[in-house]
């Protein structure tokens, strides 16, 4: 017996839950769990399906083909741990917890390598057997760094990369490359305080409530599908370097709740927007 | 065309979710949103289907119970507005939001009447148009004025009964007489501080956050299944007259949320334990 | 023996805290509750003490100002209720919620009158034997719009202006004529979605909590120093119409707390931020 | 110039602040932040004030035993890092975050030693060079495994113990050695759910929110002084193995917290409270 999630988002249609959960039924495979979401703004409609059972995916997938309306999107995906890189430059807290996490099995994924445009966070990352890759970016020009940089990440074959504050501007072929497989966490809650600085923007502005953003990486930067926010409460006593340390703990369990879910495929991105079937 | 909403309770089976909706799409009845739950340490099997379009209650009804497993429990529960009778005692904050809510559209619902054990509330529901009933409790033991706050609500043939700070205790004939369809809202994140005073208990007790708890009414007084509960937060400054009033907006909020989602049937009972599909 | 609070706003200086409780202490003025804060970026000092004690504000007053920087500012704010009027539009909760409070006496206020530009809430204001005046914008220039306004605004000699959903922008000058004497509930976590339609501003950008800002209102819309914010969790499930149903509860919450402490007289300005001793 | 933290704590009376910031004035310190709360039902008095300057630290106490009613207890407290062993069994979470905390300078923090009744997490406490002690309970009853501990822990002269999820009750005896030095998490919301397995027993109540609490340890086990608290929302769906995943982010967040609050000096416990000038 097997476990495997299927993923389905197409057009609206009368009857589709029923089609789908038949061929499921028909191929005996058990419901453990399922998530339906029709965006009646757009008419399409997305389904998460958690199934147990024996699979012939061949089959399973040609009679969905069949049921399913034009231009259907499926995906059978089976539970073996996701692989990924994770991507950093300083600050050692999202990297940190996102070590722990695998360390202590609270999050089940497989880290091929951690990747720095400095050589900060390597001893930590070694402390945990995971290879560390420096990569300057000292002397060269965006695109040359990055060309370094895939160099080093394209070797792990990673399904997913990890921006675990990964400070650095990343060029439209690098994110078409990986396009909807970058996850980034932003130190604010956008749309508020998007760019550089946003704890000194927050201060500058006076606002009470302060926040960080898990979304996947588009072109556009800090304006891709928005997976998770959170914010917590300041006052007028903290300074800029307040928010960053209170920051910190917002902005990994954010960035772990995100990256979770993804791992889990429970979400589903639709142009600008995603299904969060958590 | 009409929306109805069908709530499944059954032990779990295989093919439950497809034999339901296939009976629905049968009867093309378009299913708007489902959600569905398996309660593994139980085995139950819980569903919540909206849906729109022609029916004929008796045909549907009738292929589902050939469908559902022995003993299954499954409701067809039509969109036209719930009848509910509001208890009171002094506290306005609660019945003030419901009249409120009802007022400005925010909750679909029909206040058929409000009866307090002090005319303290009078004034403010015959605002609203809402008739209300002095039940004074002076002189009668608790079943003699059970007996008369009866008389009054059984008149109004109300769907549910909402205890917007009702301080009485009621006893379980009456409990048991409107079994699973009497709301309340408790003063304290239960279980902790159940009973009386809890504000006292809580800052006897030195926490650092309080909440409040909206539940369905059982004989065990407080114990009953919870439906939601929030918590606001804090300090030593905080004297039990001050949580008294910071927590009046978070009983309210509860207890409209708890309420809201009872009346549009996103709520089953199992055991001591709710299923809410929110 | 009376009850009245001090606030002091000045540059800050050695021995201030001292020098200040020193005059309270002579003037025999006890302190129940002292809050001090001193913002290192500006180099000021602010200082909130609630006394008790027979007053005599004259000698206290001459006493501190000899004894306070060049420039200081100090206000000694007797215990007196505030008066306010409110305006209004359409939307019927933050009023509601302000009429209740009221009502019940967890807001210590003076609702002197309401002045809506429909005569939409004219009923509900009057339940609670509140004035209420309709001056339709209809066929009106915004300043002939606002002078008709303030005719009416004028004659209560109101303390505060609150604007409980008032969705028209105010002049300059009418905003110079009240300065830092409006406070105004905005629909969204600020800066976010400032302007026109914030949640269909939110529902397009797929954030994942929605929100609401108190602030008092200077010439910039939606740009003035901000009270108090707070935010609520969203799904991909929530329509436009969702959050603003949602966001009602988020947006009376707010402004009713950032109501209070501007009441109680906890609210010092300084440039575009506030500190607020709560 | 040094930075120094002065705690005072004494029965209420007329000019207390006058008179202590006088005493600090005088001796030319300067008050970079000063918290106060009189405790109305208690009639006690608590300040917390933050000095920078030359400290004569003699010269200054005798002055402010002089100006201080009897029975009040004053404590100056320098800057200088604290020392804490840290006590475990066998999950990593908590242990793993203040490591890590420590690690990148977010807790300023001095860790002499983890010792655990398990060698589970010698692996990863070493990793951070830290010393790891083993001190098996099995085949020795309380008592005798308390005196092994207290060997271990006692060489390092720690200021303070955190217990990091360590899983033993402790005596009466060890508890007084360590009076208010000693913080512990519990992994429910206090006082609901103290004692054994509270995930089970939260899951077993069917409530909405779990969470987690940081406080003293006293000889009555659950029941002593809270430092904070911290909930999250679970929903029907959750095992008792989901809230214990969902509740490690929490736990660990709280106690990094209130641990943070405590090393820098701003809680004085009365009675079974805290205040806490944060």
């Amino acid at each position: 017996m097997e476990k495997k999630t299927l993923l389905t988002h197409c057009t609206d249609a009368p009857g589709l839950i029923s089609k789908i959960t038949n061929i499921c039924y028909k191929h005996q495979l058990n419901i453990i769990h399922n998530n339906e979401f029709v965006d009646n703004t757009s008419g399409h409609f997305f389904m998460r399906t958690e199934l147990e059972g024996y699979f012939n995916d061949k089959t399973f997938l040609a009679d969905l083909d069949q049921a399913l309306p034009e231009g259907a999107k499926r995906k059978l995906i089976g539970s073996n741990r996701k692989r990924v890189v994770i991507l950093v430059t300083k600050e050692a807290h999202c990297l940190g917890d996102i070590l722990m996490k695998n360390y202590d099995g609270s999050l089940d994924v497989d880290i091929a390598a951690v990747v720095g445009n400095y050589d900060t966070l390597q001893s930590l990352t070694e402390k945990f057997d995971i290879p560390y890759h420096h990569v300057s970016h000292e002397g060269l020009n965006r695109e040359e760094h990055e060309k370094k940089m895939l160099e080093v990440i394209d070797q792990y074959q990673a399904d997913y990369l990890v921006l675990a504050k990964y400070m650095r501007v990343l060029t439209p072929s690098f994110v078409e490359k990986y396009h909807h497989k970058i996850i980034n966490i932003h130190h604010s809650f956008l749309p508020s305080f998007a760019g550089a600085k946003p704890y000194h923007q927050a201060h500058e502005r006076g606002v009470k409530l302060i926040g960080a953003t898990c979304h996947y990486v588009t072109e556009d930067l800090d304006a891709g599908p928005i997976i998770d926010q959170d914010v917590i409460r300041i006052s007028h006593q903290d300074l800029p370097e307040d928010m960053v340390r209170l920051g910190r703990d917002v902005e990994k369990n954010v960035l772990a709740r995100g990256l979770r879910w993804h791992l889990q495929d429970r979400i589903l991105v639709q142009g600008n927007k995603t299904v969060v079937f958590n």
